[in-house]
């Protein structure tokens, strides 16, 4: 059960850091700022829980890391369910924040997905099956047996926020199912409407990933997840 | 005294190098400029004085360690100690260029926390405990025996970055009561009088990551202050 | 054949999503953005192809690596013909991107190199020369025996970071004919005319690398690329 | 002599690509895109000569070595002359970029430093000191025996950018007497006059730090310089 609640802690401060930077300040420190707040913060947890679970703290990964064979299935639904919980509970409490808080919300939504405003429906689907593909791939290259790397973390945080700076200008960049879930539940609306989006393509992102990384690499069994 | 004296340069440069930044450079340098400032000079601090004290150059991050058993109370108060002469001295510093370097202060308080422009007390209170939170958890999580890293510098200065990059608008960030005192001291006005406020959340954000990181790694004693 | 691939996929990569995040994105997240856009997502592959193919992902790295007797001639020219495939399909999914998607090229060019606005002819042919200089000098020193280090790919991402700081205002910054060659071909006019000092100097520039490099560490004959 | 071409070629790098970026482009990169690309050109220079010469590229570093026991006095002589001679060069190479390359020089003085503007001498000597001082004690601090770490070089390189993030809209942020010769050569005039501040205090700063470090670490003698 360590592993779930690593899962859970992890995507709750993904959320509430990462989304939250945008919803707190995007104005002020704009969007480098915040792709620099999602790529570290996911670079901290890497190797602040990384030790116990992994550090998915992404439904799409949890995917590509079961597709790859290195965690099994009960795992996986418990990863799911995790990383759910802990997004609606760091929505929640970016929500209480211009609430109770008083602070403005200075994306208008929360901080959700969405898309039509720069992009259309099919260049989203696109571009973020693309983005998830890569962090998938990076994520499954640098945790197997012959990509092992003490900076494996760094590189998986940093490859997230190359993608938030190309993905933000255009769908505000999801590529995670669990990231996006939250947001949408409190902004409601179009980000709820067009949140298939944001949990189909990143789950085909990750599926990619999980098909191309063990035909360069050849495939391997790594127990990423000793603590289920 | 060795760690006496690296915590006493670690948090006058902290102070000195990334609220400074702040006070000479904000309008040039911008909120992520000054998150990278304080990232950054503690991320090299982590590898110059870290071998030394464990670096932590914060209370709130040595109250952590203490609650975590990773350090014992004659060493904390020598910490705490230091940390506040530190803080001290740094703001002094940055007072001094400012009068006898004819520096102007672009922050008006010699780059002080405070709240009320853009969040009430509630929120400040839920945000420096949460980011506060994230920083004690990373720092006992990576130096840690279970996550012990090579990279744990790098991680713990990142994650401070990040939580810059949340908070710059909101408190200004502190999540470190050496941090907040001394320019405060020199400041004067709302900001001491607030300054209550980023003593006590940072403090209760370190108590509670020291009960959850011992909760996910189970507990450890590991000596990262061995010269006090 | 692992090899080739892991180049192909990573050409597309970095240019997909570095040239991909000037394309959508330059009014954003500015200079700065871009910068780091190439340097992070070189950075990541560096970990997640480097492995199998030493993540050349660049004509003049190559060229490098084969003047220094890293890889051989025939695995050379099968990287290089990679490389050019890899880049071209990167940018013809940007321009798929700018009409399928409805994106607009905030570039006007799809990112593709050039001078003339604020450098002359010679002035791109030096500047190119250099900054290619520098990077395939630090890839062959941190990937040699002597220079070997867990952290080699974090300095070859970081320094391709700033070589795009000093080169983006005046060219563009190739220091890949790779890079260059697939926006060029789409782009068409001015780009598609001046190619060639974005092929011609960068591989100056490696050679040049090729030259200094085993002068100050001695030559040595390193298995970069096993899997060919 | 495969240290002093490591540190002429070194010192020329630094001075061509770091104040090169602010001379071409500091209107559009800023001084946080400045900062970056003096700490990640260090960064990468630290791992890619670093195994030669052990990089100092400063004469205040070097200084710093040899009271520190280090390196010895020979040693220091060859340093100090080839990170001046590398500097001019690097100096030389911008100046011809702005004009046989009809690049604009946006800083007006080939990014030389100076005081004056927005602080005065006092405040310069004493900033110039200070910043100095950090970037000594943890280059001593990560390459001596007790603190050394595969991650040096990065710490190394990521200080000098906070060290700018402060100092830039001070003075330019010298810290280093080799970076300030070769552009106050040819920008003539007032940095040309007030050269001698960027000189001293630097070199103070490194004495410091080379008497603090130490004093914490204990003494040692680590052979950074084996190919002079």
């Amino acid at each position: 059960m360590r592993a779930f609640w690593a899962e859970l802690l992890g995507t709750f401060c993904l959320v509430f850091f990462a989304v939250g930077s945008a919803v707190y300040g995007i104005d002020t420190i704009g969007f480098v700022g915040v792709a620099f707040a999602f790529g570290l913060v996911l670079l901290a947890l890497a190797y602040a829980i990384g030790p116990i679970s992994g550090c998915h703290v992404n439904p799409a990964v949890t995917l590509g890391a079961l597709l790859a064979g290195r965690i099994g299935a009960g795992a996986a639904v418990q990863y799911w369910i995790a990383q759910f919980i802990g997004g609606i509970l760091g929505a929640a409490l970016i929500k209480f924040m211009t609430t109770g808080g008083d602070v403005t919300d200075q994306t208008g939504a929360l901080g959700a997905n969405d898309y039509g405003a720069t992009v259309n429906l099919g260049g989203a689907l696109v571009i973020e099956t693309a983005l998830t593909f890569l962090l998938v791939f990076t994520v499954l290259a640098v945790t197997g047996k012959k990509g092992a790397t003490p900076v494996a973390g760094a590189a998986i945080g940093l490859v997230l926020a190359v993608i938030h700076l190309v993905g933000i200008p255009l769908t505000g960049t999801s590529v995670n199912p669990a990231r996006s879930l939250g947001p949408a539940l409190f902004a409601g609306g179009a980000p709820l409407e067009h949140l298939w989006v944001f949990i189909v393509a990143p789950l085909v992102g990750g599926l990619l990933a999980a098909v191309v990384q063990p035909l360069l690499y050849g495939r391997e069994r790594t127990p990423v997840a000793e603590n289920v």
